[in-house]
């Protein structure tokens, strides 16, 4: 049964579960942990935990089946893989220095995830690697993984960072798990269907350091019992810091995982009751020993905010690689224009700088005498003329208009436009590319709008320096000016989507990214500005530059899977656009990094 | 409106379209023929047919608007996507002699299909080549097919092959339009988004020759309103023939597409009215004046039989790639064994055939003396046990089973299956690769459902030789032999799915397909026959073969993607098991090639 209803949530994280242990009635334990108590799946054991290979050989029972948790058949196909996510055994250890315990592991390990995998379950939790050393596990893992279908393999890691600057100076308490999960996933090249299950304790490291996770693939999250503090009724609750935690595992699709035994009396009074005993009375009274847990879990996520509709709408696009937009090279098709033209906010900054730019060439008394040349340079379907026209209106000046577009799909709908709007004594439309258009007067006014969610990615310089020409020597252009932003970021996901295409040319893509699932590991740091006009005899727009980011100290290491780029431009003055977190323009939608 | 509500059909022949000739009001044209006539979409020419880019420039209109039907404003995009599928200039034709028209139309055809690919069209109907030469004309839709994001082009091409042996000698009439498309799609390298309309006229080629059709990419049935004959009361009906065909095209997720003139003088009496006198009407008495013929395919589409249940589950699987099992490689899962159990005509095959052996092998006065031994090797979760115990008892023989399985996961349902049915004094589990066991005792009987769709392309012959080891020399084999045929087929869809791997190895694989859109040109042949026990002295199971196929002359040409693959088993004396169509065991599903 789901956490609750969230309008719009349609991720895991709406599904708890609970980690078991060993039942050799695998029916038993599903309908005490899911009909009886309201788990959506269980975490569950599923071979003998006295199991050890090299102890059958020697008693000689090499027919035999192996001690599974019942056959295939006690459960339908469905509920296991809905319902079942193995757990492997915990006591393997595949670098122990006892080589008959690790030839055992490894052994036990195949065996598991063999009859997993057999069962086609959706996935199975890893043991948490015994020390730092994880080679031989690693090793064995990746090659596993290389055979497997479709079944995910979470890696249990406690989470747990020892804070450099404790005077608790313990040598065993100096480990980041995250260092630990990044060996492992090194080891095992990366691979898309390894995932990380968080122990979460009592105890939490920073936030900067918890924030790094939510760039790796994080799947589940173990909450034991034991991290649980007591509210004034003697129910579970957990601290201010674990509930934001648990919230922003729920808004990255992470599901949590109850672990552990009740340590709660609660003010029914059965908290006396062992597991197995409550077993027998899930249908009268009793309530499952961790429902309270489960009930807590579910308050947090039914306490989340819907969805906002402008967030729903972009779900589906979040941590998606998009290739960029070429539109110097290809047509740009009429669903994009209308996506773009949407975008009222960006329309309005633009009538902004034109309004301001036009009171600022034609004093209040010559408005009646002069005409303002402006040329639009990609004009596309048209909203750039249809602001500046509107801004030649509020401010009372004369504006004759070129809208020059080289797409001549989008100038079947600029002839029409203007036709409907009556703007031909005001408007002409030219079809053609700006850098070859050989225009009949000087601009006063040059608008574009070129730029791309990184600034300069779509041309946007070499466009304007060639569009330079039919611009009046003390002429403006909007946008007068604009930088781009860098910031490094962990993004494990879109990291694996952009590797699976096996060559270096995708990752010398400037990807288009409705960021989600990313950690931001230092501020933004400008990188290029670009002023038009441009005066200065450099033409060459080729630009280098070298940056240096510093991370926070306590958050740990981290893995730079790539950056984030940002873009702002000065459309006129103090008129400006942008994307760059700090300084973004308010519902604007057209440009993500 | 689609045509009707057949349970199941979710396939695109559902949707009826109207030819429409150029019209700059499309708003309007939508609304008399979608709303006003209830058809699916129009296929509209989007071009003013007048335009010839030569004549623009004489009078030097250079920076004018495209004449195209109206802005892509004037619709939106949905609208276009669902209700509009672009027809190219019939005028072009760019194998002309006229260098002017070849030049003209070669402009035209990529500025028509760059405006209906600027407004998201699903497909532009491009028309039928001039004559039987179209190199230019391919080219330049090759070139075009590049670029193209994911619009489908349809080919339009009558549907006339003429008689060879029919005494009209007139040479225009010899020819097989088939093998204009086969030309065109060869110089367009079978591009998966080239595809067929074709053009239904009042007589048609023989049904061998229309057959070819259904394992060709055809998209759409343009039926003139010249093709419907008259019936008693003066409506529009199909010939017998034009009706099968139709409804093969329903069954193919292929479109009927109406076109031409109203030619009946319906009872009402509006025949006599225009198009455009009827279009002011469509809210009046006045009915559309192609509603008749729309009705009429309609009234054939709602006679189709409902989907049956077993084919219902199997749309998803119709003409899609599946890679063949290796069990003796991979272990299979939980839920391939879950799905082949479910086949009872198998296994009730299989009771028989032990039925007839045990009855053959132990006369009646000694069934209570003789206990034979009988081995399943490939055993899996046990449905041959079943049904080898049930023949058993059906018979009153005495038996002692070995079940020899490789899979340690499919053994551990083994053991559970014989302590839960109390099996355990006359079933013996063994868990290991019958190429390698040690066998106690040698066998009277081997049981083995090793068979692959092609009968040994899962190495049952090499597996099986390897057990005869352990079979008495006069023991049985079920099955005793089996013969794998081929058949040659069209299968343009599956072509293109192998081609998409852009490699060898993909060619060279033995898929498994539920076929569908294919032609099957001639009967099916043996290939390979394999005999258990192997008694003879060549023991490499190595074969090669030539085979010899002849089309029906009145086929015509046509082109062989592939063959098709079926075996047929004998089990034991007449119990037979097979998929070879002539002979096929009826309600089974197991296999399919």
């Amino acid at each position: 049964m789901p956490l609750g209803e969230r309008s719009g949530d349609k991720s895991e994280s709406r599904y708890c579960g609970v980690e078991t242990n060993f039942s050799h009635d695998m029916p038993q334990l599903l309908s005490n942990h899911i009909c009886g108590a309201g788990f959506d799946f269980v975490v569950a054991q599923l071979m003998d935990p006295a199991y050890r290979p090299s102890l059958l050989q020697k008693e000689g029972g090499e027919y035999g089946a192996l001690p599974f948790a019942g056959s295939d058949l006690v459960l339908s196909p469905s509920q296991w893989s809905s319902h079942v996510v193995g757990k492997v055994s915990s006591w393997i250890d595949l670098d122990a220095e006892d080589e008959i315990l690790r030839l055992d592991s490894e052994t036990t390990l195949k065996q598991e995830i063999a009859w997993a995998s057999h069962l086609s379950l959706q996935a199975c939790l890893l043991p948490a690697p015994k020390g730092k050393s994880c080679a031989n596990y690693a090793r064995c893992v990746n090659q596993i993984l290389q055979s497997l279908n479709n079944m995910q393999l979470w890696l249990r890691i406690p989470l747990v960072k020892s804070d450099e600057d404790s005077t608790d100076s313990n040598s065993d308490q100096l480990i980041d798990s995250w260092e630990i999960w990044n060996s492992f996933r090194l080891l095992c090249e990366h691979h898309s269907r390894l995932s990380v299950a968080l122990d979460v304790m009592s105890s939490l490291p920073s936030p900067n350091s918890l924030g790094r996770w939510f760039g790796e693939s994080v799947r589940a999250a173990i909450v034991n019992t034991d991290s649980f503090l007591t509210n004034t009724r003697g129910y579970p609750c957990l601290s201010k810091r674990h509930q934001n935690l648990i919230t922003g595992f729920f808004n990255h699709a992470v599901q949590v995982v109850i672990s552990g035994k009740p340590v709660h009396n609660l003010p029914s009074g059965n908290t006396n009751l062992t597991a197995s005993q409550s077993i027998n009375n899930v249908d009268g009274d009793k309530r499952h020993p961790l429902r309270s847990y489960l009930d807590y879990i579910g308050y947090l996520y039914q306490k989340l905010d819907p969805i906002p509709e402008q967030e729903r709408f972009e779900l589906g696009y979040r941590d998606f690689l998009q290739s960029p937009l070429q539109p110097l090279m290809d047509n740009l098709e009429a669903q994009t224009y209308e996506t773009f033209e949407k975008d009222t906010m960006k329309y309005i900054q633009y009538q902004r700088a034109v309004s301001k730019a036009l009171l600022d060439r034609v004093p209040d008394k010559e408005a009646s005498a002069i005409t303002t040349v402006l040329m639009v340079v990609g004009a596309g379907r048209g909203p750039l003329v249809r602001a500046s026209l509107q801004a030649a209106e509020e401010t009372g000046r004369k504006l004759k208009v070129y809208a020059v577009e080289k797409n001549p799909n989008a100038v079947v709908t600029l002839h029409s436009l203007v036709k409907l709007e009556g703007w031909e004594s005001v408007v002409t439309i030219i079809s053609c590319d700006m850098r070859y258009w050989k225009a009949p007067e000087k601009a006063d006014i040059l608008v574009s709008e070129l730029l791309g969610s990184f600034g300069d990615n779509e041309l946007s310089p070499e466009c304007l320096d060639g569009a330079q020409r039919f611009l009046k020597p003390d002429g403006i252009s909007i946008p007068s000016s604009y930088t781009s932003f860098i910031q490094p970021v962990t993004a494990s996901k879109l990291y694996n989507d952009v590797k699976s295409h096996k060559d270096v040319i995708h990752f010398e893509t400037a990807y288009v990214v409705k960021f989600h699932s990313i950690a931001k590991l230092a501020s933004p740091q400008p990188v290029f500005t670009f002023t038009h006009p441009n005066h200065s005899t450099e033409k060459s727009n080729n630009r280098y530059t070298k940056l240096q980011f510093e991370i926070p100290s306590d958050t740990g290491s981290a893995m730079v899977h790539g950056f984030a780029g940002y873009f702002d431009a000065t459309l006129y003055k103090d008129v400006h656009l942008g994307i760059e977190p700090s300084t973004a323009t308010p519902n604007m939608f057209s440009w993500s990094v």
